[in-house]
């Protein structure tokens, strides 16, 4: 699926722009916005868009409308983060928002959000508590909750988030949407106003899996000028196993969800199951304790350093429970700190062991959605038990996507969320997509094409080599006429693709799967004599590596180029 | 070269025990020591390692003797840190230590440092302040004073030292020996008393670099206690380019340097140049300032939470050097800390942009080499010029290969070190045994081996691809007589390798390469029709991954086989 194949619509970027701007009066939800551009400057960003399409440009996301939350910067309108006191306007925009400009989206404007990104109820704002799309005596959730109610309201594609400790997610869950939290450094981060700077990540909300992962794919990728920036490693995994195992909380671990919640939890991880994937019980207690270290101890201070100088003068507009949490951070000592990433590095090096043989851990994101006037009456303790399974990813260097589960019983949206180790993303979106029962987006994007022909092919003998690499189905082609197929005398029982030259063979049917360099590399590394590794000519003009075989294992071999596969010739020959 | 031919004598393991005692005896250095065992406890170890030979083991560092640094454990010793009050004895070996041990190393002792590696001067200590290998009134270097001075003076083969700030690295240079600094992760500190826990490097000193190399690659490794073990990326360099590029200090960056060492530098680097390594001038004035964050902000405080609860109880025999630097270090807020680190990753990316396009940066290890009673006059100001060019390595994630340069006019040890961005370890080994005129050892291990038998060969025209990717030339090879060899009709001329299987064909000269796995899916992903690469058996009985070409290239080729290689087809052709 092709980021175009998600995001286009039949209606041209400026028509798209008057349907998020007529959405906006229909849903009459002021809150969501701290800067809503005009119409009339909407439409001439969409307007331009169209003509660099007509001009040729390549354009996947022509017209996609994107809601930045306003801790992120946009070029020419004032970045607040939901403090008016506090605001700038930036010269420049965000590497992650550019990268979907400068492919055809177009930004609304910006959204509120709790002030600083410091909160997960989305009240926590001199603009407004914004509440939830579903429900509006509910909090939307936070920090990023304009962004995830314009997705979930239907008036953007796209909503840009933070996520420090469930900033990206626990919206997502509260509005029934898509929230994408790479693994740290993945999505720069660079032009966004810092809530905890070595923990801060951007995020993408969308209301399908496929289309937050275009935009994810688009935002991903190394940014010089930014120092956390990260690439992916030369051995990425590019898919979930086959036979994935998913770790899932054990019965003590699940006691701080609601019981609504914890019925639809349980739903969901049926669902998961009967789409055969399977579950298994761990005790994550270790994680959930890691999770304190975000506030309880000195890590805390990394909120202090982003904000408390500013927040010290006592500024107008400034939340009072977040300038609380902001301005005690500034008591602790910085070996009190170096100490306290000690036990969080040991327990970084825990959360691997724990989660050893397992694809992913599913977590219910939130534990409950409480009304606004919980909230109000007890703006602290709330906010903090829902960041009970969010709160200790970034800290342990994890990525997390989440989905919407299976609803309540009354119906009101339920999230959960796939968490996988650093760099692992494309299998935590693969299994979300399994969950949904959507074909999984691509969001890994460096790799290799690899045509195989024989016991690799999916359902053949060999197929758990390229699973074990991490590789990924591309898909099924065919090659130039410029081949024959012969079936070698290897065990287990192999074809043998030899190039002849154009017209003097046929079309053969193979799989072509993406494999990371690295993963490449060890596969021909472990390749037994006589497979050979080549470019091979598809049908549809690719030219990929793919497999042949060395000259003396043909001699003799038979030919069974007529029969077009290796899996046609195994059928006649079974049959 | 093997770690055995490095490492081995002729001398049986328990001769090479005399033979380090009788040694110790002889040069009457007592402040070398803090805990030297008994000659007949380390003649039980060799003894045990005589019978582990005999009973068929491979051992390859039989009989190696090895000085201990007295803060990193050695079961059943005690580790003092150079401080007595501090003293405990532990029950696991560190394991970089431990895997010295498994190969057949034996441990002598445990030698002094400055107290809780706090110094450069190898001076702050109770036991005595260690005296240079080559002057005794002049100081050693520290603070792994006595591991130095042991391998210095012949005394033990190995010496394990930590690095922080250069403590691994200045002692080389006062002794004239050789000091390994690997990437900070890649030879576990687990079982090392902290002195800034996230900068601590465990360090190899030995006479010869290949000496160095051989013991510092039994050590690396993943450890799966420690946290902060890394292991090699799979596009990891494992060869220096062939036309390095080397970044020099700029004139400005070298007024630091007694007038003594400014020659030295410049003698040392005239050597290089004339080895045929290209030099070239860089500002580093922004790595030079990047060090000061070690001691002048709140990174300080790491030194506070490794001892500062023990030292504020104002133990006996504590220096008081080190007992103000690190009680000093209690003061600063975390979120001071969180801010220095925040610049502190900024410099690390302009770091790695400064020294953008070149191989490595060729430093001065340190300054001058002060007397004994200079230091003790002076006993923080000249210690910290002495870090001038080895504080920044570990802050800013580099590693450094510390060797001896071109000594003084009057004959005194200089050192220099080859500095290179993390991982590239290999780099740096490799540009110092250029300088020393010595065979390159290898110390990054995980690597595929490919063989290649026409344009890759070196000197040949598409050898610039393996040396893009950071391949290392292992050895000339032939194959079994089961090979043609054909001239193939591409541009630039490559030859086709073609098995027709065991006595059809003949032995064909080629070379074996050593590659990354990440850069061997790159290489085979770029590869060209009709080009393919397979597993290949050489005349050593190795299988390798190595070139071959599709079927339809060879037919109305011409045969060369009988030249036996493709540069005497060429050589004959061109005759």
């Amino acid at each position: 699926m092709t980021t175009s194949q998600v995001m286009t619509s039949h209606l041209s970027p400026t028509e798209r722009v008057h349907t998020a701007f007529d959405r906006i009066a229909e849903v009459d939800r002021p809150e969501i916005w701290i800067t809503l551009r005009s119409r009339e400057d909407v439409l001439a960003d969409a307007a331009a868009v169209q003509d660099r399409v007509a001009a040729g440009e390549d354009l996947p996301l022509a017209g996609v409308t994107v809601a930045v939350k306003d801790n992120v910067d946009v070029a020419g309108l004032p970045t607040t983060a939901a403090c008016p006191e506090y605001a700038y306007t930036p010269e420049l925009t965000a590497p992650a928002v550019a990268r979907l400009v400068a492919k055809g989206a177009v930004v609304l404007g910006k959204t509120n959000l709790d002030q600083f990104a410091t909160g997960l109820v989305g009240t926590r704002s001199p603009y407004g508590a914004v509440r939830s799309a579903w429900d509006d005596t509910r909090v939307s959730g936070g920090s990023s909750s304009g962004s995830a109610v314009a997705v979930a309201l239907g008036i953007a594609d796209i909503g840009i988030g933070t996520d420090t400790a469930g900033s990206g997610r626990v919206p997502a869950a509260f509005n029934g949407i898509v929230g994408i939290k790479a693994t740290l450094g993945i999505i720069p981060a660079a032009g966004v106003v810092p809530a905890c700077v070595d923990y801060d990540a951007v995020t993408v909300f969308a209301a399908t899996l496929p289309a937050a992962a275009s935009a994810a794919k688009v935002m991903a990728g190394p940014e010089a000028t930014d120092p956390r920036s990260r690439t992916w490693p030369a051995d990425v995994r590019l898919a979930a196993r086959l036979q994935p195992r998913v770790a899932v909380p054990a019965t003590d671990n699940l006691t701080a969800l609601c019981p609504e919640y914890r019925a639809a939890f349980d739903a969901t991880l049926a669902d998961l199951t009967a789409r055969g994937v399977a579950t298994e019980p761990v005790d994550i207690a270790p994680l959930l304790e890691a999770a304190r270290l975000l506030y309880d101890g000195a890590i805390v201070s990394e909120r202090f350093a982003a904000v408390g100088q500013f927040l010290a003068t006592n500024p107008a507009g400034a939340d009072p429970t977040v300038a609380d949490i902001v301005l005690a951070a500034q008591g602790p000592r910085a070996h009190e700190l170096v100490a306290d990433l000690d036990t969080l590095s040991h327990a970084r090096n825990s959360a691997t062991a724990l989660l050893d043989g397992f694809d992913a851990l599913l977590l219910p994101t939130t534990t409950q959605q409480p009304t606004l006037a919980e909230v109000a009456a007890e703006p602290l303790a709330i906010n903090r038990t829902m960041g009970t399974y969010t709160n200790f990813c970034n800290l342990l260097d994890m990525a997390a996507v989440a989905v919407p589960g299976t609803p309540t019983a009354d119906g009101a949206p339920f999230g959960v969320m796939f968490v996988v180790p650093a760099f692992a993303d494309q299998v935590a979106i693969d299994l979300a997509a399994t969950l949904l029962d959507v074909p999984s987006p691509e969001f890994v994007s460096e790799s290799v094409e690899l045509a195989v022909f024989g016991a690799h092919l999916r359902g053949q003998p060999l197929n758990f080599q390229l699973d074990d690499l991490g590789a990924r189905f591309d898909s099924s082609v065919t090659t130039t006429d410029a081949y024959r197929l012969t079936a070698l005398a290897t065990t287990p029982p192999k074809p043998g693709l030899v190039r002849r030259g154009p017209g003097l063979g046929a079309p053969i049917v193979g799989e072509v799967f993406r494999v990371s360099p690295g993963g490449l590399g060890r596969f021909l590394a472990a390749l037994p004599a006589p497979m050979a590794l080549t470019s091979v000519e598809l049908a549809d003009g690719r030219t990929v590596v793919g497999f042949s075989c060395t000259h003396d294992a043909v001699g003799g071999a038979q030919d069974i180029t007529e029969f077009g596969s290796w899996t046609a010739f195994l059928a006649a020959k079974n049959s």
